[in-house]
């Protein structure tokens, strides 16, 4: 049974007041950077900076110590070094603080013994001052509807209903950074580093009775409580999507990860297998991670995985559609025939040559007529054993051999389509020789809230992946 | 024995003059786009236009047949219904042309009985007529030192050493736009759909010999003549590197292949197997195509295939690092471990906490503090177990959490690095959030002739898959 721990979580995603501990001279020092980018993103809550030795920061007075604060404190960020964290935990207690991040690290993930101990230490402190401790070795929570912004890093977007849990803060920014660009929402997410006292099951618990959370991501490098991780994964997993990356996989990138966050990674074959059977959707990079994120959140449910291709929107799509086929195919997905009906609507009006009127439909629309694209649209929408259309078009070649206007044109179209919701439609749109106009196109679609890949390889892989976990789901 | 067919390509590929026939009326023409194209690339050689009932085309007189045109006619290139090309061939012979392209589509891959009776008749006029035809139902040639675009493709690149044969337009010009996005020259390209006439073992066995070619890639559909194919492959794949990416490798794909150009798939294992054995390269997709193409031509080869990893250049690297060794080691590369003396310079100078000083090293450096960067790089050159360093960055890290500044210094200092020929360095540089200033330390990156992948999962796949080739190779 998932235990109710959003009271308990409130302060550590939504605290009302923030202590920056640490040093503010100088663009290197983590201090700096934490009370910088919090200023910057405007922090809605009240934000004070701590410092034993300094008397000012961005303008703000500092504090020698937490106890010195006036108002209460929420949580602390903490940048100092590992030798002081002990004497500041108490401080941290004295204050009737929520909850403490260490950006400092130096701890277990060092190999040595001492860091271990340092840990055990900081743990006790936590337990008997009642608060949590995040981290360490990591960069914190990021929370946008309170602009709350994570550590070192200064990106901030929209308010969605994905959460994330991550233990490397490069991966959690990378996340954040890849949802931010795809206009997609994030309710909160955390880096935890060593996850010394909230570890990864404490956060999934808390994202699973969560009602703010509709979807999960989470990167792991190994866990310390295996029942309870995996007990927790499985009730929360049939509840709402859980996607996981796991770290360390190999013993170079296990090696890593112990040195990373002092996390020993057990045979990838048994997580691998563990994941599966508790419900969870398995990605193997990050870049995996956000597709299969988007995908959940703005393609509906296809279990059958039932897709038709539509290339050759602006000239000739006939590799594009052999591409296409080959690997819906190898991603498990299905591209079922037209019926003869669909058939004899599509002969209708495509009367040039090279145009292939099978799925894949390669409309070889040389002029990119865009009559012409809707009614093919629109066709292959009437199809009932097509549950997706995933529209395929290269930037490049619409805006230098057509127009860059005929580009946004092809962009309203599938935005007007989606909103006609026919039926569900995904772009394909890779980088190439146009990225200014290619991405502003992407951002007008990705605003309309469509999903848009950078490869049909990337595409095929996410609606694969997650149309077999809708079909799982039953 | 390969013959040496270079007098008999010098028309295909190096024609003086050429001949657009069609209609230039509108956009939507072939003739108006393949002669616009060549138009505004400046093709250096004469060019002519042909209709039979236009008298002008874009400022130039239109001619009402071949022979009407007074010089000489080295190619042609035909933009016509299906139905008139038997005639256009005769005039093609009466005046002594010695190479014609088909834009034309509606043939074999129409799946009708009369395509293929139609393609067999103009195979005897082209034998009979002692000329060359490249298609039908293709884009044509490319070949950038003469400014000759391919078809309704606009793009226009620097002259290298690769060259490229494709049965699928679309498909040639991903790959030729891929080249030109890395600054990385092609020497000539074709698409050459049906071959019906020239087909790949005619292309493969012409780049064999062909001096300015040091790399071949070519996508293939399907073979006409198995034998002479593998034969040939066998040939030049002993004596340049040839990267194939076979199309229709599933049934849907197959099916799609049969109607795209005629071809006839076979089983893909076969192929797979195949390919193996003539010591070809075999790739998955245009994005691997274009990256093995780059990494063959910008990456010395290291047959032991031993990477170091380096991340961590402006913030945290350590979840970099966990992913770069798993990625690594699934591509099939080596990631050894520094030996003692390296592991001691590195002590030497970083002792800020969360650095890790294995291999993947991620240096933690959180004020992109260069010289300090310049010392990690020179540290791992010296590790002789490592062939070739792998440097990972995120430019929005760099430029949101640092200064772009900072993100063009790295890409500096990757530049003097790689001109130091202290050890071979790849670049890892994603997308993100910061778009325009990537796109500038890449086109920097790319400029000086180093190799750039927007992925860890695609530098090492196409490190792995090349480091393999040249193992065998011995």
């Amino acid at each position: 049974m998932l235990r109710d721990r959003r009271a308990e979580f409130e302060p550590v995603f939504y605290p009302k007041s923030i202590a920056v501990v640490g040093s503010f001279t100088t663009f290197a020092k983590g201090g700096y950077r934490f009370l910088r980018n919090l200023l910057n993103a405007g922090f809605r809550g009240q934000l004070y900076a701590v410092s034993a030795s300094e008397d000012e920061a961005f303008g703000m007075r500092c504090y020698h110590s937490i106890t010195e604060i006036p108002g209460p404190v929420d949580y602390v960020t903490v940048s100092v070094p590992a030798r002081s964290v002990l004497a500041l935990l108490d401080e941290c207690a004295a204050k009737g603080v929520r909850a403490v991040q260490f950006f400092t690290a130096g701890f277990s993930e060092s190999g040595k013994e001492e860091g271990r101990l340092l840990e055990a230490e900081m743990v006790k402190k936590a337990r008997a001052g009642n608060f949590h401790i995040i981290g360490p070795n990591c960069i914190g929570v990021y929370t946008p509807s309170i602009r709350l912004t994570c550590g070192p890093s200064a990106f901030m977007g929209e308010t969605g209903d994905i959460s994330v849990a991550s233990q490397s803060g490069g991966h959690v920014g990378q996340i954040i950074k890849g949802c931010i660009a795809r206009n997609l929402g994030i309710s909160k997410a955390v880096s935890f580093g060593n996850g010394i006292d909230l570890d990864s099951p404490d956060y999934l618990e808390f994202y699973g009775l969560d009602t703010e959370t509709k979807a999960i991501g989470a990167y792991l490098e190994g866990v310390r409580d295996g029942r309870r991780f995996w007990n927790v994964l499985r009730e929360v997993a049939a509840i709402k999507p859980v996607v996981i990356l796991k770290g360390g996989k190999t013993v170079a990138g296990a090696r890593a990860a112990s040195s990373h966050t002092g996390s020993m990674a057990a045979a990838h074959a048994v997580w691998s297998t563990a994941l599966k059977q508790a419900g969870a959707l398995q990605v193997d990079n990050i870049n995996d991670m956000v597709d299969i994120l988007m995908t959940l959140r703005r393609v509906p449910p296809c279990p059958r995985g039932n897709v038709a291709i539509v290339s050759g929107l602006a000239a000739g799509g006939g590799g594009d559609s052999v591409a296409a086929a080959d690997i819906c195919l190898e991603s498990g997905l299905t591209i079922p025939p037209f019926s003869a009906e669909v058939k004899e609507e599509l002969q209708s009006f495509v009367t040039w040559p090279g145009a292939i009127l099978h799925n894949p439909l390669d409309l070889s629309s040389l002029g990119g007529n865009m009559d012409n694209l809707t009614k093919g649209l629109n066709a292959v929408a009437a199809e009932p054993a097509v549950d997706t259309i995933i529209l395929q078009a290269h930037a490049d070649d619409i805006c230098h051999g057509w127009s860059p206007e005929g580009l946004h044109r092809i962009a309203s179209l599938a935005v007007s389509f989606a909103e006609s919701k026919a039926k569900p439609v995904v772009v394909v749109l890779p980088p190439g020789l146009a990225e200014s106009e290619r991405l502003r196109a992407e951002t007008r679609l990705y605003e309309a809230g469509l999903a848009v890949y950078p490869s049909i390889e990337r595409a095929a892989r996410a609606l694969g992946l997650v149309s077999r976990f809708w079909a799982r789901r039953g």
